[in-house]
């Protein structure tokens, strides 16, 4: 008889946002007459650039005609794209990384998912806490987390490290030495990030330790202050010890088009294996090549044209980012990040759990958010509100918001 | 120190399309005045159909608009497609799917790779010999094959099933009991199918052994005799014992669109573990869904218009696999496949390796094929020669082979 695989029944259910669904739809129904305000998603709203839109339009029509119709992609991806990513992500910023360094995708979720395919199954894996959940959840599917502790929702062989207020969210270096270690800078679900500084400590403590750090940077274009690196590989050493995940989903509005890319250096070495070759084997054997359609879509993210409006979404976002710090501070809460990165991370008020805190904004100002503890135990007593509304809804939020600590 | 998945070590180079494209390019450069002719590829060259076309540039409109934009598709594909699919593929062809038993994803060979995932890591896995690499590929990744034997091509702890001429290319019930069962039919590289009977055998024994059928039914739209089934659930009794990957590559050119589904029926149960939730699992962990632009340009292969379109298309593949088997039997060669798959299986002459045909073809008529030791064991003696060129390039080749027996 088949067996399944065990890990995946030591899963816990998933239920931070259908529970978050199920109490606005409750809430809705209670109160037909009241519109609720959801600074909650994590999905973009604006349209895609008329850049991006042009480009999908011409490449639609090359795939209606025989002589410029495109089969399989290659496995890497289309070399103008890895070109132009090589240059403008890297070369224009210091950083050395090789077209075929590069890897095409269709996206850093799954990317971020995969990658851990690739190490020993006994490896020991360090997370952020709070963190996004991938990074957890498909080690757990590998069998690499041992037991699961309801009570304190952490798995045994997992090695957390507390991001809070208390250490200005900058994780500190672990006492057991991980194998892998997820970094998501600038952070979901905390808004916050890491300077040049901060960051060369975990390169040089990675070479030293022999760890790899699995480096997502999918809120890149968010960064505003100039000591907070783009990429890992402006910091001497990354080349040696990191793997970096990048998206079009937040910088250009792909979430529903789908496009990502991992950098993995040929420097990575375990022995003398490249880390890069194993993951173009897996690359070449479970996927298939992203839509030419969608690498052409990308073209237009690096053009004048495209940099030009997609740096205005950006600044449309960001504003919002803006209103929600300010806002929150205005009206009394102790507020982070935001400034580069599309999320703002309020502390909950003395007394108030995460959840009670929902309950209270979804009750008294009609306004919906995420509850910190559903990103993991030091996620307690936080609140995450993001930027990817529309103004007019920002500002009315804030207003309410505001309205009742008056 | 981090260390590497070791499985990964134990694979061996995949030089089989590589050495093709060596030998190809070498003899082009010797002989720059002749014209090869390639029938070797798997992929399209067909354009998108015009529905489909007009289907994107629809959906890419929308996306340029606020009010239609889609961010994040839903973890398990548009509602509107998976209905569709349930329909025209499975209701109107006798078969119970339903809705959410169907897994849109961006194509099979991701699915196919994945799948083996959600089972434990000691399952016995049965294959075709010869075989679509992937299965056994993404097997060995996993750490479930055992060692690899060089001399056989052959890993201990994998059952191969040989499909040759001797049996009919049906392959027969294992002596040993296997856990997992892949089945590629219409086949991939033989181009032979299985019938209701033949299909019933499998359904009944993997019920009876508690084995599951992973059933790729990627080619299913060149099916053409009527009692060959199209799904494996037209069989009854295999909702408890069969997955099925289905592709948009092959019925509708979507190789560089990059589109496919998965379907895990509720009856599939290990001990009380619905399969189904496994898989929905990892497809939501893993996985960030399909294109809004790609979801929709599949809803136009299930128009009328899409579907007349698309009627021809295959038929255009299959006028030129009707003469490639009939030119290949007229040059006296025993000829396989063909008739529901796009596939033409050809047993190379007496005292020839299929390399030394390759050679042969190469050089002599120019006419570039695969060798079927490439894809197993069981493939040596013979090639695979496919229906996916131009028409003109199909006689022509035709032409030339049969100049070469007179």
């Amino acid at each position: 008889m088949f067996q399944v695989n065990e890990n995946y029944l030591k899963l816990p259910g998933s239920y931070l946002f259908a529970t978050i669904a199920r109490k606005s739809r409750e809430y809705s129904q209670a109160h037909p007459d009241r519109r609720l305000i959801s600074l909650g998603i994590g999905d973009v709203t604006q349209p895609l650039a008329p850049a991006i839109i042009q480009a999908m339009h011409e490449a639609v029509d090359e795939m209606g005609r025989a002589e410029t119709f495109h089969g399989y992609a290659p496995e890497l991806g289309y070399e103008f794209l890895r070109n132009v990513i090589a240059k403008q992500d890297y070369a224009d910023r210091g950083c050395q990384v090789e077209p075929d360094e590069i890897f095409i995708s269709d996206g850093a979720k799954g990317d971020c998912g995969n990658i851990q395919e690739i190490f020993a199954e006994d490896s020991r894996v360090a997370v952020c806490d709070p963190v996004y959940p991938v990074y957890v959840d498909s080690n757990v599917m590998a069998g690499r987390t041992g037991d699961y502790d309801a009570k304190t929702g952490t798995w045994s062989r997992v090695i957390y490290m507390p991001c809070t207020a208390e250490n200005g969210f900058v994780p500190q270096l672990p006492e057991e030495t991980p194998d892998l270690i997820y970094l998501c800078v600038p952070n979901n679900p905390t808004g916050t990030a890491l300077n040049r500084e901060q960051l060369k400590v975990w390169v040089d403590y990675a070479n030293k330790a022999g760890a790899v750090i699995l480096y997502d940077a999918a809120y890149e274009a968010y960064i505003s202050d100039a000591d907070v690196p783009h990429s890992i590989y402006e910091i001497e050493g990354a080349r040696t010890c990191a793997i970096e995940f990048r998206s079009f989903s937040k910088n250009a509005g792909f979430t529903g088009v789908r496009l990502g890319f991992t950098v993995v250096p040929k420097d990575l070495m375990c022995g003398d294996v490249h880390v890069r070759d194993l993951w173009a084997r897996r690359h070449g054997t479970k996927f298939n090549g992203a839509p030419y359609i969608i690498q052409k879509a990308a073209m237009a993210v690096y053009s004048e044209e495209g940099k030009a409006q997609l740096k205005e979404q950006v600044a449309y976002y960001m504003r919002n980012a803006k209103l929600i710090y300010d806002g929150m501070k205005a009206a009394g809460y102790e507020v982070y990040g935001g400034v580069n990165a599309p999320y703002i991370w309020v502390k909950v008020p003395e007394g108030m759990t995460s959840w009670d805190f929902f309950d209270y904004l979804l009750e008294n100002a009609n306004v919906i958010g995420t509850p910190g503890s559903g990103f993991g135990p030091s996620g307690e007593g936080y609140f995450r509100l993001t930027a990817f509304g529309s103004y007019e809804n920002t500002v009315e939020a804030m207003k309410r918001i505001q309205a009742l600590s008056k």
